[in-house]
């Protein structure tokens, strides 16, 4: 059987992939009476009394929605709310497996950003947190911006954030491998959407001096139409430079892939600095394969696939990160809390070459992420326990 | 310990009585790659190019959403969103263990009818079908209305429907004991929100002819502003009759009480006329107890509690309905499949004085409606397969 045939044969046997159980007995007249009419009333009145109390006699507080509207959907682009479901089901899979947290897939069929953040605001009462997910560029950004604002509970547009986290601490591993500082590097970032300016931003605020982001048509600019492009350069080497990926790239100590398949070529790595390192995180076909990287002379290499060495993939961060927050009725997930869970990846393993990030499938390193966050949600006060 | 601490007990030892678990096995790399990344993109493709196949390969078939904005819950009124969660939750539960339906509790800080059906339209590609709960008279009304126009899943306010169906099965039976018809009594209904309104009219659509329906101003009214009111106005005694509710049950064969607590007096069941039947049906404290009732000579009594013989109560019926419902991937839940529903209720059991409806906890029954409830939606066309 292909892995084609076996992904659907997987997704037509356990249809979505998930279930709502029921955690309570209910046997007798007592118990329905009990958890639902008449004794289901004690608690709404708890509630209506202190809102708050929701945590305590309700499933929001270990709750989240998986929420997206399908316009940016893997590789494969905007298919729409209801065929990205499987995407958003899976990372709910994920939520549950490694972090015990109640995931929840909801694909909104939306008509732009304003509809997205009315909708999110609506339901925000049902969940603990709210995990944005495959919405396009730069949409995104203003959706997470708003309900941010609005909302009293997490919200984390993970192509953006999980992305960022998981780079850092795998770029922060390989720099220590070939012995360069963060901050004295330069780092070529290819592709300028949700991921792209997410990576940028959290590697300028972790310390890196040198970013250089490049998107389809060149070094962007400070000029650019799109604000959070145009933010961008102003703080980085594309305040000063210009020319298309190939200049770009040229010295580099490292570049990181965050757009199409094929568009790093071996001459392109044969131009870097000394031990180059490549991270090609194209899904699901690299900018450039590994070995022919490693030919080109690259030091270090990294995919987003689980078939080679280095998989640097959200699901690393995620369930950790939800974890933690959700343990102290966090407020929101803010940037000590994601440096927190970087380092918590980064510190987990002793690194080498082949082995710059932990195994996706270890479920102690998301407790150890969740425990790192929920400290940093402490200590930035915005913890609720 | 009390009920009430024995309620608040249940709820804080199981949050949210719910949980979202995952159906398929990641323990390694490979499993992880079909349900997620590369593999998941599959079924996104299918259903991409034909969105009927969400029901072949996620969760939506399965999936039915439980949607309040918590303005009208049980006898507490408009206490928000956040705290009418648990109702939600408890009726989750019950579409679990009796229908083996996937509810899911999702409320909503919505400001008026606009904006609720706005949301549900937009989640609803996540869901096989909607289940309105506890949205205050009348705009429940057009919530539901809006929504069924606008959406190609069932959409059921089971305030309204649910308690209709529950209703005409009881009545039905208790009719037959006395040797009624339901076409010649003189039925009262007391109370005209969404209850009342849809048992009303339910009970006109099955055959009732001499309908009265009461509220709190007495008889409605032909000209009353609510056009609800007024279009069952005309449609029943209430276009010819006026007076309070102590003249309007003067010689009823049946009164039905969707209202409130102590409404129907002892007197008020001694006007009646011979074996005379009581339902006093509004939550926790009835119209009339039942003992009083019996004092005045009711021949049958009902409430909706659990510790009363003949609990007309919804769950009774949305179990069996929505399995039903989604078993045959219905578009819609139509008046056939109302009726079906309630006949599969009253011919569940050999009625007796005591026992007019089916036990609440019976998981038989749940199958028995889903049956003519799937038989009904393909005899009326509106079935999927």
């Amino acid at each position: 059987m292909s892995n084609r045939e076996e992904a659907l044969e997987l997704h037509r046997e356990n249809p979505g992939k998930i279930s709502v159980e029921t955690s309570v007995e209910i046997n007798d007249s007592e118990a329905l009476g009990l958890v639902y009419t008449p004794g289901v009333a004690e608690p709404c009145k708890e509630i209506d009394e202190d809102s708050r109390k929701a945590y305590q006699y309700t499933s929001k507080g270990n709750l989240v929605a998986v929420v997206s509207d399908g316009s940016a959907v893997l590789g494969l682009g905007d298919i729409g709310a209801e065929a990205s479901m499987p995407v958003m089901e899976g990372k709910a899979n994920l939520l549950k497996k490694f972090g015990d947290v109640d995931g929840f897939p909801l694909v909104i069929d939306a008509d732009g950003a304003e509809d997205i953040i009315e909708t999110v605001e609506n339901v925000a009462p049902t969940f603990g947190a709210i995990n944005l997910e495959d919405i396009s560029a730069p949409e995104c950004f203003r959706v997470e911006e708003a309900l941010k604002e609005r909302l009293d509970i997490p919200v984390f547009h993970d192509d953006q954030h999980g992305t960022a986290i998981v780079v850092l601490a795998a770029l922060k591993n390989a720099l220590k491998l070939v012995e360069k500082s963060l901050k004295d590097s330069k780092i070529v970032i290819v592709g300028a959407g949700a991921a792209g300016i997410a990576v940028s931003n959290f590697l300028l605020e972790a310390g890196a001096e040198n970013i250089l982001p490049v998107d389809s048509k060149g070094v962007i600019k400070t000029e650019d139409e799109n604000i959070y492009k145009s933010k961008l350069a102003e703080k980085t080497l594309a305040s000063e430079e210009q020319g298309g990926l190939t200049e770009a790239i040229e010295g580099a100590d490292a570049v990181i892939g965050l757009s199409v398949a094929g568009l790093i070529s071996e001459e392109m790595v044969k131009s870097m600095a000394e031990d180059p390192i490549v991270f090609a995180l194209a899904n699901p076909d690299p900018e450039i394969l590994p070995k022919n990287a490693k030919k080109a002379g690259a030091a270090i290499t990294a995919t987003g696939r689980s078939d080679f060495n280095n998989q640097v993939n959200n699901s690393l961060a995620f369930p950790g990160i939800f974890r933690g927050a959700l343990d102290v009725k966090a407020l929101e997930i803010n940037e000590s809390m994601k440096i927190a869970a970087s380092e918590a990846i980064s510190d987990f393993i002793e690194p080498e070459k082949n082995a710059i990030v932990p195994q996706t499938l270890d479920k102690e390193l998301a407790r150890e992420i969740a425990g790192r966050v929920s400290e940093a949600a402490r200590e930035t006060g915005v913890a609720q326990e």
